[in-house]
């Protein structure tokens, strides 16, 4: 038997999501409208997301859907004050959701356990039904992306993306219509290659800056997280306001900055900070859309007419594509970091 | 007249901490008070906390404080729902708590007002109570720190912890025990000089990794942003969980890690990341608890006995001094960092 390539299981894994969000979309859509419905029934007045890592940047998407569009206050949770600091606050009228890909580890199954016995109505979104975490909340989401086998997340982080897009759109009412093109335009974005085509001009970058704003804004810490563990590289990814905020200064024409710029209000709001950063002569990677890409040093454009509400689903396969290209092209395998474990178990 | 020294604005600020401290504690404590009182009379059951850069992590200290003593339930809120996205949730039972050193940003000042139009009660958490946003709050706390006058924001910082952890005892019913030794805490620190110490082994460095856990982690939030701003190094800040769960991967004996390892809960929760650090052959600055720092590269000792609670407050210190004697090491101007303004204006 031939020794696999270094990177094939996170290549294959980045080319399936086309398959895996179709199926979520075909199969997961009922269940999730089922869950959906008992979301509603419960009416709850706050939301709290807790998660870590890549699933973290998921509750932070769905984060912006629940305050835009339902209107709906959210937190984000940090584990600790439940497991370390044992807090234990009053939460009816809360809905938790608990976001893991293995739903696995014990600070997120505790903290779950904690909320519920609370009298928050718990929701666990997990790629593992059978996983603990799946078994301590009251309802599960399966985001249902297959086995995924190399250690940098990326098929279930594009499928936990869709499937809380799908629960906060049947909370909403809707109708999953601006999601029905999502397995589409996600192949169009795989067969651009997009990432891979940009990823030489970066082949001795050391640091990095991610930027975005809105929506967007998980994309481009997804795409900073992806960079660091594949690439060993110091990816930093900051809000364009908060980037404006101190960080700026270290931006000069040695530390790239990639942008994810799209259609939409989110794509309007960044431009002051795309302004500053021509201002400070940064070079600027933009990623999205091509008519709000003056001044940028290269570009990866994404096919027009992507709803923002659903565009991270999209935007991220590219910089998924150049963490995977980076990484082999330096040595490594991005389908094994050193010192990473697919399951992190934190407390 | 002589030109002042490079970094003797900013240095001038870190060492007046103690007195700003003693000042906000001596005549700042009633009206804090005031505001406590109205605050339990409205009894909200969720706090949502808007800042942006320095006064950010004085918020995400609050959500700590608010979260472990008040069992409140804590959103850090993204202003561009607000400004950007147009959100108007429901807000009665809602406290909400805004926090900007200038009180000018416009971003802040609209959503404060959006919230307060909402039904939220709103508090201003200013070091300038004629600024736009002391006058959008309902409610206004004073942090008193006085005139700051270098870009990189020092005193206003730990003197809006201060201020936010009198609010949360005094809301609590707390007899502000804790903070009373804070101002000499604070000084003993300042005197010691440990951040100026440690700083010549930081020389070349261009990259660094901070973390913590708890109550601590603002400061490793806050750490990273002095040394954005004042050194122009990629400075990259991790709570102790999030580190594990895959920017473990990029740390190896060339990118160094800054931990804050405290007494009490927090400084226990981040052992195991001290761990994984050793046996990835990390080097580690521990700047705590010396009898938490086994196999440490370097160590800035903190005064023992620092109630867990209020450690940031000190904390912090040592960490503003090793930016500050970086910066100027590096022929750079801690005063007046290239391409920031005082007062950021994001919409």
């Amino acid at each position: 038997m031939t020794q696999a390539a270094r990177g094939s299981l996170m290549a294959a894994e980045v080319a399936e999501q086309p398959q895996s969000l179709a199926r979520l979309l075909d199969t997961g859509l009922d269940s999730i409208r089922t869950v959906a419905s008992r979301v509603r029934e419960a009416s709850p007045r706050f939301a709290l997301l807790c998660a870590r890592g890549t699933s973290d940047h998921a509750a932070l998407y769905f984060k912006y859907l629940l305050e835009v569009r339902l209107q709906i206050p959210v937190g984000l949770v940090s584990p600790s004050t439940f497991t370390a600091y044992g807090a234990r606050p009053r939460l009816n009228d809360v809905l938790w959701v608990a976001v893991s890909q293995s739903g696995g580890s014990p600070d997120l199954v505790d903290s779950t356990a904690a909320a519920r016995a609370g009298g928050a109505l718990t929701i666990a979104v997990t790629n593992a039904p059978s996983s603990p975490l799946a078994e301590a909340g009251e309802l599960h989401v399966d985001v249902d992306s297959g086995p995924e086998r190399a250690v940098a997340a990326t098929k279930s982080y594009t499928s936990q993306l869709l499937a809380l897009y799908l629960l906060a759109d049947a909370w909403a009412g809707g109708d999953a219509s601006l999601a029905r093109n999502v397995p589409e335009l996600a192949q169009q974005v795989v067969d651009a290659g997009g990432g891979a085509r940009v990823a030489p001009r970066y082949r001795f970058v050391e640091k990095i800056v991610t930027t975005a704003r809105g929506y967007a804004y998980p994309t481009a810490r997804e795409a900073a997280l992806k960079l660091m563990e594949t690439c060993y590289l110091s990816a930093h990814p900051f809000s364009g306001a908060d980037l404006m905020h101190g960080p700026l200064a270290m931006i000069d024409d040695t530390h790239p900055v990639i942008a994810i710029v799209p259609e939409g209000i989110g794509g309007a709001a960044i431009q002051p900070v795309l302004e500053r950063l021509r201002e400070n002569k940064a070079d600027v990677l933009v990623v999205g859309d091509p008519q709000r890409a003056a001044g940028a040093a290269a570009l990866i454009a994404l096919p027009p007419g992507i709803a923002e509400e659903v565009s991270p689903i999209i935007q991220i396969i590219p910089l998924q594509q150049l963490a995977h290209a980076m990484s082999v092209a330096r040595g490594y395998d991005p389908d094994a970091p050193r010192g990473l474990r697919k399951v992190t178990e934190t407390h």
